[in-house]
């Protein structure tokens, strides 16, 4: 059939993809490609419409398009995305064969098999293609198409084959100059690089001093110096390694300067001075890092047990300061003087247990150590040391104060809970009353001024917990340390306890699950507090710390379903977004509340916390 | 006006109470109460319709009533009921104030009001009614009314009022004549004793011989035996550890028959041997009902430190076990060998850390104690006695070995918890698939044999959890009896796993849930065993453990809101009772199932667990 003329060229697309896709699954590429080529169809359908067809097939492919100029066009037109997905819908019965293969990219799988098709064929005849689908691959394998070149070179082909010099300036006219000649200097092939230079139209006077001088240096400096002029600097760590000890300074330099020093720890055998060196560069750099503790086990695989143990002491790793010690083989005095050290550190962050470790161990002093296991509430390893360096004595003078102490202790902050609680849980039940009547409309104009008198009103309730937290005697510096946490916790609270704000149910709701479960996470201390008071006949005090913490567990473990009610659903927070809002409204709550988290950290502020009912914490004997 | 018949009789209850309340607010009790007498209309309602009222007028109440018996009719129809919220609901615009002292019974509350208010008007007029008030309280005060019946017969009134022997035969009216001797008898005095025995038409030669011999004894032990008698235990022994020394053995029976311990020990002072005595036998007590840790500690209060030291070490309360073993100063030899054994039963329950506190600084065994801390995967620590006791020959013999083992079941764990995590994952979204079209509808009776099919088929995913978790090698003690917990765990597990069970999908819910709790747990222990693994150069092991560690966290994390997506709320749990289900279907899956636990328990399960994600476990030197 002849062109008819104008009319003709209109042709319905999915009349032309049926056709398309009957061509491709009777393998006729050629009528495939000339139909797409005219019709300007995307190539990629020929390998989409079936990869697995397409690729068994890729020699017949070949064959059938036969032009070299057809072939590059076709390679140069592969994208990663599926056609049949995104132009070209496939119509619903098709049975196309998915490749499960995810992990290699298509433009790679079908570069490498075209590739190989052709090598097959005539390696020469498809010189350029091949070039092509090493260029086309998604991290382009320029070195080895600059090989292909230099191998043309060497050993010319007939003189019908390409020739080296136009498969140079065919790989110049798909890649960028200057990105050739870092890749031919990446071969470390001069005549490569300079067969590169010269196409290139680069000044001789650039590039010419800077290879003469690479020429003359040894084979692995000249490669290190190339890698690092193209800023391999992994490639170039195991080339410097190569060149001999008088080299180590400039290698540690470039591992210091780029940070590789898990690559150079690779680079030489584990008992070697520069593995040695490397460790000890790389424990500084993570010293300045703030990474104490990874510093100071650099420190100590080579050999490097001082500096080890400043690390380990500068991240509390107590136990691995004093083997760091015992390495250096510390006299008894400096080792006692060790222990003190790290265990007032301990003390400041309320490890007195390990504390009294160090000091009973270490220090021999039995009596500070003693202490301070009473000080962290540590009630029966006080006892046994006690019992164990006869120190009776201490009894009287200092476990039964501690104990009277960590009971009105405890007692305060329970009664501090309690009252928190209980507030909270009012203020609740009359924010959730005021916004349920808003949201029935009740609260029309007249009562308008209403609900913010009633929000506002309530003067019980204007202290926030964090407030309460710190009210009462800090005496007991176990417990103080919890109010200071809570303080804390409550400052980087997320949604306002202040009266009237507009997300303050949840804020209660946040403040009552965190009192319940810090309540909650008492049972053990109360629980060991519970045994030595007994012990000690502290009965009455005993039986009243019982009675208080019962008492409250009780009335948060009934409160719950009356806070966590089955209909407080996060969709209840959108109330401040209800009919009664305005977009001003929302604007300023959000803005009061700053930016409002992701609804999923959010949502377990709806779901009760559950307690460790299973834990027996209380002393059958006080009921 | 007249009685005009019976049409007359016939009245309109809301009218009736509409005219009742008024009367009421206008305190008219006279009206009142001939008007609710006549039409049978609870006399509750006096008070229930406005408390406080009638509490501030209960002197009227009383002067307009003025008849005994109505009053005690009155008191007698009182019940705790609030009848305008049950019989006579309220009309909604009233106005009636809640008395807010919920803890006193509303009976009591009106008994005690009247009775004041009578006794202030004429107690001798009102004698029977405030016998009345006292017998109609929640518990009856009839102590008290026997002994004013007693005054009665003291100081006879003027002829005109009631006499002891009128108001004797109205108690026996209102309560039972047992009760009542009973009661007599409890007051101790004989002349009221025999008041009633001679009123009760009891047989004296019943009831004399008892009070005849009561008569004889020694007031402390007459009023013992009287309690006793009455089974007033607790105030027997108050009496009887009166009666001196020589009735000591008969209140240590009484104690341990009665199991008043804690009673028993008010009586006495905390020195001496009576107290001594009773914490004893609360100790044996104690230890009778396997409450080992509190008999010890009742034993070393009273200094019986053999029996204490038994107590504490059948409870593992190792540091009290030291304790007691000093007090009784036992010998070093006796000492190690307690130490040992001790520390051989805390190692069965996996506390490695304790028993090597024990075999170290009791046993002096070093080596023994490295050991266990190895096998307890306490690195650090076992590291700090290997160098405190110069044993650094064991790095090589035993922490490399235990550091390469724990590496490698922590390895094989790992995987087990990812293929499983996989299985079930997969798993649960076929089951959802299945569950979600056979709710639309779209099995109907052809494919009905598919669902069923489809459930078994699954090939892969026929083993369970805990089939798993069995599967490798149990040479780390620790893995391993983490995995017989798990399969413990599995056990006891709520919903079945098996394949088509109607609550699969629950039971997959929960499983996933398991492990990824417990995954995320092991992030202390991933990072301390990482850190060892690091000191001594077990780099690539370390790396490898970081990378499938991370990469099953990743997964996790990743997969959460597929598994715990928006619209899985307890709700779906219900799908089994959907429309495709019959009675009998539900029937037979809630009967496999067992009880259905109670809907808030099994919350939780539809709540992602959350990732302790602020722990950096990972070490950046391994990146």
């Amino acid at each position: 059939q002849m062109p008819r003329g104008n009319l003709e060229t209109i042709h319905h697309r999915a009349l032309v993809l049926a056709r398309l896709r009957h061509y491709l699954d009777s393998l006729m590429f050629k009528e495939t490609f000339e139909c797409m080529r005219k019709l300007r169809i995307n190539l990629n359908l020929i390998y989409d419409h079936n990869p697995k067809v397409f690729l068994d097939n890729v020699s017949l492919f070949v064959k059938q398009i036969e032009s070299v100029n057809y072939i590059n066009l076709f390679l140069t037109e592969l994208k990663e995305e599926d056609v049949t997905t995104t132009m070209y819908p496939v119509p619903a019965a098709s049975h196309k064969q998915p490749l499960l293969v995810p992990q290699v990219k298509k433009v790679d799988i079908i570069c490498d098999a075209m590739r190989a098709a052709m090598e097959n064929i005539d390696s020469h005849k498809y010189c350029l293609s091949i070039l092509t689908s090493y260029v086309r691959k998604t991290k382009p394998e320029l070195e080895i198409a600059l090989q292909k070149v230099h191998e043309l070179r060497e050993n010319p082909p007939s003189a019908k084959a390409v020739s080296a010099d136009e498969a140079l300036k065919y790989l110049l006219f798909l890649v960028d100059v200057n990105e050739l000649y870092d890749h031919s200097l990446g071969t470390y092939d001069f005549d490569l690089v300079v067969m590169v230079a010269e196409k290139s139209q680069k000044d001789p006077k650039e590039y010419l001093p800077f290879l003469n001088k690479l020429k003359k240096m040894e084979t692995n400096y000249q490669r290190y110096t190339i890698d690092k002029h193209l800023k391999k600097y992994k490639k170039a760590l195991g080339h410097l390694c190569k060149c001999g000890p008088e080299h180590f300074v400039e290698f540690l330099n470039l591992v210091k300067d780029q940070n590789l020093y898990t690559e150079a720890l690779k680079l030489y055998p584990a008992g070697s001075d520069e593995y040695k060196a490397i460790n000890d560069a790389y424990g500084e750099y993570l010293s300045s890092k703030h990474q104490y503790e990874q510093a100071g086990l650099i420190f100590a695989r080579c050999g490097s047990h001082e500096k080890a143990l400043d690390a380990f002491a500068a991240c509390n790793s107590w136990q691995q300061v004093m083997c760091m010690a015992s390495h250096l083989q510390y006299p008894a005095n400096k080792m006692a003087a060790l222990a003190r050290s790290v265990a007032g550190k301990l003390v400041e962050q309320r490890k007195q247990t390990a504390a009294a470790v160090l000091l009973e161990q270490y220090a021999e002093d039995y009596e500070e150590a003693i202490v301070l296991l009473l000080e962290g509430a540590a009630w029966e390893e006080a006892l046994r040391l006690i019992h164990k360096y006869k120190r009776l004595d201490m009894l009287e003078t200092n476990l039964k104060p501690a104990l009277i102490d960590a009971h009105r202790n405890q007692m305060v902050f329970l009664d501090s809970q309690q009252s928190t609680f209980t507030r909270h849980k009012h203020r609740l039940s009359v924010v959730r009353d005021l916004k349920e009547k808003a949201r029935l409309g009740l609260l029309d104009e007249e009562v308008a001024e209403g609900p913010d008198s009633d929000l506002f009103s309530d003067t019980s309730s204007i202290m926030t917990a964090s407030d309460m937290s710190g009210k009462y005697s800090h005496s007991n510096s176990r417990i103080s340390s919890r109010t200071s946490k809570n303080r804390r916790k409550a400052e980087r609270k997320k949604h306002s306890l202040k009266e009237g704000s507009p997300l303050e149910d949840i804020a209660l709701l946040e403040a009552l699950g965190e009192i319940i479960r810090g309540t909650d996470k008492l049972r053990y201390e109360v629980h060991s507090l519970l045994k030595v008071l007994v012990l000690y006949e502290y009965d009455s005090q005993a039986r009243e710390l019982q009675k208080i913490y019962d008492e409250l567990l009780h009335l948060m473990e009934n409160s719950i379903p009356e806070i966590w009610t089955l209909n407080v659903t996060p969709g209840t927070a959108a109330s401040v977004l209800g009919p009664n809002s305005t977009a001003n409204s929302i604007m300023t709550s959000y803005q009061q509340q700053g930016k409002i988290n992701n609804p999923t950290q959010d949502a377990e502020l709806f779901v009760a916390p559950k307690l460790m009912k299973s834990f027996q914490w209380k002393l059958s004997l006080l009921q």
